[in-house]
């Protein structure tokens, strides 16, 4: 995990750069992956790697192998080069490798991340925390957000490995958006208890602080895969609640439902179905929230790819169908 | 279908009452149903027929079949009988039945009612049209409005037969709720088209108004059955905008979308899957403020049926699950 | 929850005692349900109550209601009374109706209970978990058993409310016969690590402490309900390693894992798939032992109907089909 | 749409050709696709396109790209060039490119097309509308036959992207073929409604004269993604109805639901289960005569890959199995 | 089951026919089923059967159970009594009661039957195999229908126990009707093998003749039940061919596989879903025609019931929706 | 199908040494496969071929055609060639190639075949077989057993063409280890009838022995494709039922419903669920024991790949998920 951004060195070169430099010499940091000794004709090895930061990935080749220092995948590299092109995609001939610094790099570079301040949203999220009329409730949050180790993990994590806010900042962005949903449907139905429809908001994915590991890749953790972040978080919750003073049994089984429920549906791994009116709006708010993004990121991929705005995107495989972004639609 | 209500004379006996009346002589207007004549062992015939209105139903006799008038099953007949006990249940034996002239009742004293004022939602439906800025949509959605037959038809339709708002304004009422839900939503996500998506809450289930029929019962219509709603309301749609100057024909071909792929999947009756932003949000839209309804009438169902409020519900087969009102419980 | 046996007086009279007594005075405990008091034709009132103990249910009535004593839905009850026949059904019409003491009934004669001795399945239960060589899982196991608000519990839990092993001691009998599996097929299965197995066995389905309520009727909690067995247990087991010495991490996570994959599929309520060996292997081995019950009790039941040996039962819900026992046609 | 045939040059050279051809000059006429320049070694230009005509697909370069007229993707173009072999594939090398004249060409060599006479089979769906006693059906079927619009794009237009039937001419093949077994089944079920039946065949597919785009190649429309051909066929058929004297409302219930049930489940897009027996029937006429002509064409791409008479298929993903051709099987 | 019709006396009295009855003796002839015997209040004990035949079935009761006679369930009788009225529904009160004699009742009044002449069909039958040209599957149907057992069971077996064509006659009524589509859907689609298509409509349900029974009501045998008619249809045919000179090996495979195939689905019971061209379209002959028959079969359940003929059915479970008579709506 | 073995040739050279001879001449024997003659770009041709044996496959060339001698895929040949490498793979470009003569070779060490000895393996399956009680049962099996025909099949055959225990000797093993289960099971519920149950595990599968081929590759039979092994089984069981005395019609039922009903599902080929004790039984059995046997490939295959011992593998298709070994796990 990261920690406060804004203190490290600015990164010179990206991936997506290095189609201006075809045939010149450079020097950069990268994420090293798939790192590959390999033979050559004459019995020598070479090694091939491919380096990555959060604009994209290059194949690499390292021809003197005996050159190549100590380093693993995962670890970020300072390197020199030449780009070249091979087959018709570039690569980089590297003549020099070395393992960065910890104070050389900013960790923000080599993976993608939220386009919003954190710090905003951190904000945000705590103005909502502290707008509760439930004192209980109120109190579980706060426990969780003036927990260090948590609050610095929260600020950063991603969503997802590969889905829907699938960026540093991801899980904290999603969280401040379905709390704005949470506060405009609360009006709409009221029926229904604000602070623990938000309590829901805040704590529905927070077992992802351990299901998921975000160094230089997103990946799942051990914990993540074999227990999963609705039963991790289930029993961060009931750790938390275990240190508070008389917090009512009722509103405990209340918030440990909203987790386990949150999917909506067993096939998605809710071992429990909304049965409460917070319950149930809540699997829609979250199921909303992630296809908008998912939209979002689809467009702006089918942008990217070159199709015209009033075009269908290709099939997206996430949603079982094609979509048309319906703005570029009704301005042509 | 009704026309403008406040002018009928009170009614002023309701099948609820008859637990007061258990021996007495009563008088009243009543729907018949289950209408049947049977053998007595001396072979001569005696009248079954059940009443009901609003608040209820009971199984009636006439023993003396030459005195029964002419009516048929749906029609609104004035009856005076004693109630009295048979087997543990109440039924009245009728003494005489006539025909209800269209003046001396009230329909909405027969079948359920919304309890929000009707004129007021009509209003509130209008004044959300009023606002928007796209001229062709609100053009379209005027042509609805200003019609007459459909607007009276609009002002007074269930929404279902047996489901979610199931009772005269109850479409007005869900149309209402949803074009809320669609303000609100699309401040939240800047991307989504207002006009669009409230087009979608007017339209989306405009084909009920043929689909379904609201005399003194509810029930399906041949077209409803063998066309269905969703149909209907696109052949409503391409109408009126066949009579409109100019409507774009990518807009037109928007609008339709949103009504065919409303249901969200194929099937829930949909034949097409939500391809743009304002069709997979509005389905969201759509489909809770239906379980928002379904819960709250789970709720009221459970309340009259004995339960304590911090008691599960039974089943509710719609959900395929028990429910909980959390309110009942944080209370308690 | 019932503590020590064998204490108890002897229970005189049974519901399937009492065609023996038609037309007679007779006198007896019972569990009263479905309490209600209803009109006369004289508007006076009289109660209507079902009685029921571990052999069946009965239908009876109270024609005094000021006779009527205090008692609620779920109480032992003493009854004396006529056993008379009503339209071709037995049913008691009751003089006397007075609460039960505490001591004056074994609660055992309530509910149906296992066939086998509690305290030799417990015993049996004490040696597999003593034969463990893995010291971490042998200490997890023996903080359950050792605490004696969990072992009071675990004597006498029903393994279901309705399905297999719907009985007192059902839950441990149910773990006792799945380790005599684990053992056996332990041995088949040398990559399989026994201990590990064995653990399933024994904590898989712990959270039903909790999830149910086994009084004079089995029922489920609301913590059951809203939380479920699965995320009770792995609580109950985050909460007994927390208090464990350098249990450790890994082990930690595939006892989890192990709770939350048994039931094998999202549909059935686990939010994780099978991963590990152990755990696919244990799943076959708890799926196994349930329906192997649920053939007894379904043959049991048919046998009871008067259906002949060598016939198939009539359709059996839980399995989707009729079943044959086997044993009946070979002998014929 | 192409308009009448016969009156174009004949094509000289197709792509299956070109093996007969390798390192040979050619010249011939093409359709382009996936037109692309990209860098060479020296930061000049080449361009790559593919070309198309019914019969296959091939690579080819343009080493000089200034060379290159003006001309779009599905465009037919006219180009000269060498024949020869790269990695194994044959490719051209081009060295004239110039966009094709309308006269030039004949639209049909460019896509697959029916084998059967578009005349014939234009007269024999004539014949059977002919032949009906329904003067209402007769009447709303020569409404479409008579609309010049409509019949151009149905003697042409195919019955699907790239499933059955995916070929000029294809919808009308199979429209003819479904006739044919609506008059063998309408006998052999004498309670079916011949003329109701064969209006179906006519009619189902309908929609798709707007669903799908057929020039160079075939596509959706924007109207067919959006609004699906049944729901486009049913405002087609409302709006030739709503120009007929006097058509009965029940037949007009009964031909729109024909249209909507022809799919025959909700699952593949039919928003209503055929409930009355013409759709029964009709509806597993349409999906037989499609899986015909899928098996048909199956066995010719087996036969052309090289597999003998006797062998299975490889895996048909249409229909989730291999296949085998009993002809083969039964002449060995 | 029966051997030739026509020789037995008429039945003389219908259930149908005791409405007429009412208050008067009565003799005739009936199965009797869910013979029971009941205490009376005296302690002493009556009989309580049901009397079935054809047309219906009735409550009886003899009220001195020393009068009644040897029977068993299923057996036909001879009764006399007096038919009454009881809390609405006629029942007999029985004065005497003896074992029908074999040759005094015909079997085909006591089940439903087809209304066809099973003669006819039966040449019917015979008349399509005489028209094969390919003579091993001649030779092979010839087999079959010239081995005396199978002929007399399959000119009275029913199609199935409760569903389409379920009478006396009704896989015959069945094998014909396909055999007559058989015959026209070969001529329609050339490819298809009109012999062996033929030769899957005479033998797919040959093995219900031991997968039911039908004496004086259909019902499955044990064979029926864990082996089913397609696996004993294999067998049968198996065992034919193995008598038969040189009955070709891919014949035999093919004839095999058109068995197993014909359900079209796993899920339907059939082992291997439908690979050529013929079981591919034989399975749509057999899906078909059984729906026909249940159609018609609902149609006329509906009118009985009184459901106008332009009214649409209630919920038709067998295909999952209701029903509507297209004859009934068009001629309004 | 081999032969005993021991009596062949030590294969010299596998394709897994091939890396230590690059750049150096061969010769050895493999299997040919996707032989295919190619043009040169002077017109000339030259071969293509795949040579495989039981530890990999490798891409050959022969460059002059005209030497090529008489072989077709399937075939074993004896080739020599230099090994070289060409777009970083190891291919062989050959010189001389000829037929094998069946003394040359093992086919044992051209396909993947079982690590257990296939005599102690018979050994064992007749040591079950001798301790039978049921004379029948233990008739049946010898009767199978003794055929040698069948007993040469079964010590060779896989029980699959790719997924589990997919090599020679691997139907064997999978009985073995079967038998092995339902000793143990046997004893662990009573119910059981042991005999019964093993003579699922031998004959469940034997169907296979048709289904599937085993020469050079494992591959489906015709009968296999369009009968399955599930009806060829039941097919021969009843055709050694036939030749047996008196074996009981009860007991032959059973044991057919065994096979019919052993994949436990219809959606898996089953077309009878298990609906006696000893089918539900050995349905779990057998599904297990294919389990285990795919997570122990998928551990040596990722094992293989480089994967660490307490790494998850990759997705696993046939089970949906990826695996974790939990012994690598627990050692660390």
């Amino acid at each position: 995990m990261t920690s406060g951004p804004f203190s490290f060195p600015m990164k010179d070169l990206y991936i997506t750069d290095l189609t201006r430099f075809e045939n010149q010499q450079v020097t950069g940091f990268f994420v090293a992956s798939a790192k590959q000794f390999r033979a050559k004709k004459d019995s020598s090895r070479y090694l091939a790697v491919n380096l990555a930061d959060r604009t994209g990935q290059i194949e690499c080749r390292m021809w003197d192998a005996s050159e190549v220092g100590d380093f693993n995948n995962g670890d970020v590299i300072k390197v020199k080069g030449l780009v070249c092109r091979y087959q018709e995609k570039l690569q980089i001939n590297l003549d020099k490798i070395r393992l960065a610094a910890p104070g050389e790099y900013d960790l923000a570079d080599f993976v993608p991340h939220t386009v919003r301040s954190i710090d905003e949203m951190w904000a945000e999220l705590n103005g909502f925390v502290d707008s509760f009329s439930n004192v209980h409730l109120k109190a579980l949050l706060r426990a969780f957000l003036d927990d260090q180790e948590i609050a610095g993990a929260l600020r950063h994590a991603p969503a997802a490995k590969a889905l829907h806010h699938a960026w540093i900042g991801g899980l904290l962005e999603h969280i401040v958006s379905l709390l704005g949903l949470c506060e405009l449907t609360a009006k709409h139905y009221p029926e229904i208890d604000r602070d623990l429809l938000m309590t829901a908001a805040v704590l529905h994915d927070i077992g992802k602080l351990r299901e998921l590991s975000w160094g230089t890749s997103f990946d799942y953790t051990l914990e993540g895969q074999l227990v999963g972040h609705i039963s991790i978080g289930v029993a961060m919750v009931e750790s938390k609640i275990a240190q508070l003073d008389s917090f009512p049994q009722d509103l405990r089984i209340l918030v440990l439902h909203l987790i386990l429920s949150h999917h909506g549906k067993y096939e998605f791994g809710s071992p429990k179905l909304p049965m409460i009116p917070e319950a149930v709006l809540f699997n829609y708010l979250d199921d909303l929230d992630a296809k908008m993004q998912t939209m979002r990121s689809e467009f702006a991929r089918a942008e990217a790819a070159g199709k015209a705005p009033d075009q269908m995107t290709d099939w997206v495989r996430a949603m079982e169908r094609p979509l048309l972004n319906t703005n570029g639609l009704l301005k042509r």
